[in-house]
């Protein structure tokens, strides 16, 4: 048995800001049978993750060249692996049978092979909305869990401050950190981002960076006594005002450089001086670098959850033929909270 | 007992180059004597260490304000403390006697009063020479040795690139690095230099960056298998260039940004993007967070001497005068290895 499976791919390589014309749904006929002794995984996709280091993939020359396996380039007409979630609908791995469940390295299409099992985990629990597995529970979830706790090393009353703080990891860790006892600040780019981080999410302050013509002045108003830990996933003039407002022994944890992806030119000019005399780490990773964590992570985030001391902000679009907006529309800050897309419904 | 004692200090802030003409030689009246109880010890200056980290003090806003002690700001008229070596004229301290040799915060000056002995070390054994003490076994040795082992964290085999690699801790990173079994690759100014890192100190190679159009594709030569370990003591293009040739989980240990001393325009712009994909980490330190490495550190480094295994490189221009001569002269690249002022002769 086969199926014509619809994938969402680029026309093009991508060099600048995306557009929703760089895209196209393409179909192509896949098999619905395994081969014995493959290990392989047939799974139909339920939630795709939108995540703008897609964006690097699609460049013509990119950093992520350099990087692990999910983050090598894509060219024009290929399908592009994503996370997500999704159920099983052929397998040759003893681990999975028709109907689980799982949760893995799927894709921005109908159905995904995932060669050998690699990397898919089975959702072993219906407590929590499936979607929750591709955000809070999943990569994102574990981006911030590893990206604060093991990059970052925070003590309890430390001041962290959180870049791009409504968006799929940075609301995490926000809300990590103030679990954690730590006075956490946060910025966004609309208003009613910053009335989410601050009235539903526990941050002690938020503010929309787009009202501030001296970022420098606003990270020392809001954090008078010094910032210890930055989470950066933006790069840029933010990152150039928080260390500048860091104190000594200060750890910035680099998880995205969002204004470089869509403008090569742009670069983060920090005072290297400083980091010099205030003896700062800047520290790139992967959530890649955490997976030793995963487990940790998901029953510590699952307990959080559990009782209410951590919250899933989710932004869902619904159906395939919306991943190019989707995608495109969380360079303008469209998403609040982790990007999905619906691909097929649960019960389907 | 008093006597008239000659220091260094400047006309005016300094902000850019340095100039020989914005420092002046002063004079000003010291008692001999030291008061029961204050613990002060009075130093007759041998050498007194010259280093380029004392521009920034001199600047009118300076970055160093976050920093130690030793790195507050310089006022005109100040006298000016510095690392150095002398002789105990005077001393209130049980741990210090009249014509014990020291080593300690001095200052560019005849006659130091070290307020209750302060970081004060007592020079045990005359086994080298005293100048050794200002430099390859003083801050400069323990800068190489605890950003090297401490911050860098080496492995054997891995590459190492060392930037201003004749300077008086580059030569010594390099010399470390060596020893601990790793590729070494310096940059120097000058074909001399060059030729001392490769023929004298055992670098696998050098080169003179004035000779290289293209950085990137300098590193690139000299790391055909990409750089592990990157110990910055000049910031700007050189380290734009060494992160772009950088391997995941690479080391920056950032000890220097001389590129930004004299103009604070210019930044170094390093991709955040590479350092994110690569995992790199860039550290800023200072000799002063290794202080407990200190003991350690001068056993090791005395050994490595006393077997010829290291080379001392000292540059020591002769008596108080030649101080602002000697200090413009380092950020011409005018030095050699250790830069030094021999304020009085031993014997005197």
């Amino acid at each position: 048995m086969g199926v014509s499976n619809k994938f969402v791919t680029i026309k093009h390589n991508i060099d600048g800001a995306p557009a929703e014309s760089d895209f196209e749904l393409r179909t192509a006929d896949l098999s619905l049978a395994v081969l014995n002794g493959s290990n392989d995984v047939i799974v139909k996709n339920l939630y795709v993750s939108i995540d703008p280091y897609q964006l690097n993939r699609m460049k013509k020359q990119s950093a992520s060249q350099t990087a692990i396996n999910f983050s090598t380039r894509v060219a024009p007409g290929d399908a592009i692996d994503a996370y997500g979630v999704g159920r099983v609908v052929e397998s040759d791995h003893p681990e999975f049978a028709t109907d689980d469940y799982v949760v893995g390295l799927l894709g921005w299409e109908e159905y995904s092979v995932v060669k050998g099992g690699i990397m898919l985990r089975k959702i072993g629990s219906m407590e929590f909305p499936l979607s929750f597995h591709a955000g809070i529970l999943g990569l994102s979830g574990l981006t911030a869990y590893g990206g604060f706790f093991n990059v970052s090393k925070p003590k309890k009353g430390e001041k962290v401050f959180v870049s791009a703080a409504s968006g799929s990891v940075g609301n995490l860790v926000g809300q990590f950190a103030k679990l954690h006892g730590c006075y956490v600040v946060g910025c966004a780019g609309s208003r009613a981002k910053v009335e989410l981080l601050k009235d539903q999410l526990g941050f002690d302050y938020a503010f929309n960076y787009k009202d501030e013509v001296d970022l420098k002045a606003a990270l020392k108003r809001y954090f008078p006594d010094g910032i210890d830990i930055y989470f950066d996933n933006v790069g840029g003039e933010m990152l150039e005002a928080a260390v500048a407002n860091m104190n000594t022994f200060g750890r910035v944890a680099l998880c995205g450089v969002i204004s470089e992806y869509t403008d090569t030119r742009r670069r983060a000019v920090p005072d290297m001086l400083d980091v010099v005399y205030k003896r700062i780490s800047i520290n790139g990773f992967l959530a890649a670098d955490h997976m030793h964590l995963f487990s940790d992570f998901i029953s510590i985030t699952s307990d959080h959850l559990r009782h209410k001391r951590m919250h899933a902000v989710e932004d869902i679009s619904q159906g395939l033929v919306s991943v190019p907006g989707a995608f495109v529309g969380i360079f303008r800050g469209d998403n609040v909270g982790k990007k999905l897309v619906q691909v097929a419904q649960t019960c389907d």
